[in-house]
C-alpha cells in the first residue's frame, strides 16, 4: 500500500510513482515550459558573444523551512549568487533532490513552489533534474544541489588578481542574518526572534557592478561569512585585510544572539549579501549605487587591503587590533 | 581534536579544514587544470558550431564500492551516459559531494581516485565542484550528483518523436549486470559470484551512431532497466514494444540470481549499455557497428516497434506473451 501524503522508496525507483512525483510535484510546480523530462540531456541556446560560466553547489540545511527562506529558495539563491558575484546573469539551472522516505509530501510540495517562485523571480529555467529517494534515517528530510550556468560579457574580468594594495572593502548589507535565522529555527533553542534569512538572489547587487570600473573582486560570504571571504582574500594576495568593527553592519537581534550564544558574526553565514573589493576612488559610487536598491540599504564600507602578511585584522571598537583567524570550529554546521 | 582517518564536521564548514580536504582529496586526485577552486563560478568556452547540451544526476549507491565500480566511477559514467545517449560528447562535469560525518578518509580518498580515472578515461574536465559533510546518522557515508555539459552536432537530432511503426530494438550488451552486482555487494545477501557491473562510458557506443541515418532514439537503461525504457518509448509513441525473450542478452550467473531470488532480469539498472530505436534497414548496420566495439559484442536485436495501444509485450521461450507493466514496487533500491 502506497501512503500518498508522504515519500516511499517507490518515489525513487524509476517506475510510475518516481514519473507520478516528478510530473505532479516538481513538474507542475516548476510550470517551466524549458523543463523537458522526456529528454536524458536538454541542449541550450547559448549567444557567441557572452562566455558561458558555471557553478554548483549543495544544499544540506536544517531546518527545511526557516524564517525568510527554505532549501529550496536557498538551492536556488545560493547558485545564482556564485554566478552573479562572478558577473554573469544566472541562465539555467538544473537541480538534485535527494529526498528522504517518510518525507511529508506536503513539505515537499512547499519547498518546490518556494524553489519555482525563487527561479521565476530571478529569470532562471529549471531546465534539467533527477530525483533519488534515500531509506529512512539516511538522509535529513531532503538534500537538494543545483547546478547554475550563467553568461558574462566577454570584455568583463573581475578576480583575486586585480586586487591591490589600498583598495576598499564594501559589504551590501548587514552580516550574519542567515546564519542566526536557521540556528533559532533549530529545536534545540527555545529563542525566536524577529531575524529573517536574508536569502535572496543578488543578481541586482552584483551584476550592475559591470559597469563600474575599478571593481575588482565580489563574493558571496555563505559559510565561513565575512570573515572567511576576508581570508581568502587576504591570503591569494598576501595583503593584509582590515576590517572595522565599528563600520560592519550588524543587526541589533543578530548581535544580541551572538552576545548570549557566544557566537562570532564575521564568521555567520549570509545568503544574501555581497562583499566587494574595489579602487578606493570608487568606493563610494558602489556604495551609492548599493544603497538605491532595495537590497543594498545596509551596504557599508568596512574596510581596506593595506601591506601586511595576509592576515585578517579587526579594528575593535575601542581601538585595538584583533586578528580574526581562518575558521576551524564549525559554530553552526549545516548552514546551507 | 581532529580525526583525520575520518570525515568530520569541521570538513564542511567553509574554514581551513574544508579547505585542506579539497585541496588534498579532491583537486589533488582531480589533477585537472580545468578545476580552479578558488572561482565561484566557471567560464567554459564553447564552440559556436555546436549545440551544448546540459543533464544532471544524483547518486546515492549502496554500498559506495561494488564490484566494476564505485559511487565515484557511477557518478561520473552515468552523468556522461545520459549526454552520449543523447548525441553530446561530453566536455565538463561538475560535482556535488555531501559527505557523512565519519566516513573512512581512506574510502572518500579511493572513490575520488576512481571517479577521477573515469573522467580521464572519457576525456571529461571536472570544472566546479562543492562539499557539504552531514551529521552521523544523516547521510548513507556520500552522496554525489554530477550536472554534465555536452556537445552536440547541430545538424543531428534524436527523439522519441522520430519512432515509427516497423523500428527495430537494439541493446548494445547483457542487460542487469549492475543490479545484480551491486545487490550482490549487499551484506544483507550471503552470495557472491562472478557478476561484475558494467558500469561504463557508453559514448564509444552511442556517438558514432550519430553517422548512422535511421538510427531514431537512444537511452541508456539504468534504474527501471530496460523495461522502464520500453515504457517510455511505449507510452511516447503509442506503439507497442514487443520484446523477443530469446533474442534479449542476459548473462547466465545473472540470470541464475534472477531466478533464484524472484527478480525481473528486464527491470533491473545497467550503468554501460544503450537501447536504441533504429529503422528496420539500419538495424543490422548498428548492430554490425556495436559488436565490432570492445563494450558491444554483447549486442543483439531485441525486438520492434508494432502497431498497439502503447504497450510492452514480452513474446516468451515457449511461443506465449506476457505484458511488462510500468515498474511499481522496487526490486533493488538505491541502485544508482
Amino acid at each position: 500500500m502506497m501512503d500518498d501524503r508522504h515519500v516511499s522508496l517507490a518515489h525513487g525507483n524509476g517506475g510510475r510513482f518516481m514519473r507520478e512525483m516528478i510530473e505532479e510535484v516538481f513538474v507542475s510546480h516548476l510550470g517551466d515550459s524549458a523543463l523537458d523530462v522526456h529528454l536524458d540531456a536538454v541542449p541550450l541556446t547559448l549567444p557567441s558573444d557572452k562566455v558561458p560560466c558555471i557553478t554548483t553547489d549543495a544544499f544540506t540545511v536544517q531546518p527545511l523551512e526557516f524564517p525568510g527562506g527554505d532549501i529550496g529558495s536557498l538551492a536556488v539563491n545560493g547558485t545564482i549568487n556564485d554566478l552573479a558575484v562572478s558577473g554573469a546573469a544566472p541562465q539555467a539551472l538544473t537541480l538534485n533532490a535527494i529526498i528522504e522516505e517518510g518525507l511529508e509530501m506536503a513539505c515537499l510540495i512547499r519547498i518546490v513552489k518556494s524553489l519555482a517562485e525563487a527561479a521565476r523571480n530571478a529569470g532562471v529555467h529549471v531546465v534539467a533534474g533527477d530525483t533519488k529517494v534515500v531509506p529512512r534515517g539516511h538522509g535529513g528530510g531532503l538534500y537538494l544541489a543545483t547546478t547554475g550556468l550563467g553568461l558574462r560579457d566577454a570584455t568583463w574580468r573581475l578576480g583575486l588578481d586585480r586586487v591591490e594594495d589600498g583598495d576598499a572593502l564594501l559589504v551590501s548589507g548587514p552580516i550574519g542574518d542567515h546564519g542566526i535565522a536557521v540556528m533559532l529555527a533549530r529545536e534545540a533553542f527555545d529563542l525566536s526572534g524577529p531575524v529573517r534569512s536574508d536569502c535572496a538572489a543578488v543578481t541586482p547587487l552584483a551584476l550592475p557592478l559591470a559597469k563600474v570600473d575599478g571593481v575588482r573582486f565580489m563574493r558571496d560570504p555563505t559559510r565561513g561569512g565575512l570573515a572567511t571571504v576576508a581570508h581568502e582574500i587576504a591570503t591569494a594576495t598576501s595583503l593584509n585585510v582590515r576590517l572595522s568593527e565599528t563600520q560592519i553592519p550588524v543587526r541589533d537581534p543578530v548581535r544580541s544572539v551572538c552576545e548570549m550564544l557566544g557566537y562570532d558574526p564575521y564568521y555567520l553565514a549570509c545568503e544574501g549579501r555581497v562583499v566587494a573589493v574595489a579602487a578606493p576612488d570608487v568606493a563610494d559610487e558602489v556604495l551609492k549605487l548599493w544603497q538605491s536598491l532595495p537590497d543594498g540599504d545596509g551596504a557599508a564600507r568596512i574596510g581596506a587591503l593595506s601591506q601586511g602578511a595576509g592576515h585578517v585584522v579587526l579594528e575593535t571598537e575601542i581601538g585595538g587590533e584583533r586578528l580574526l583567524e581562518e575558521l576551524e570550529d564549525d559554530p553552526l554546521p549545516r548552514i546551507c
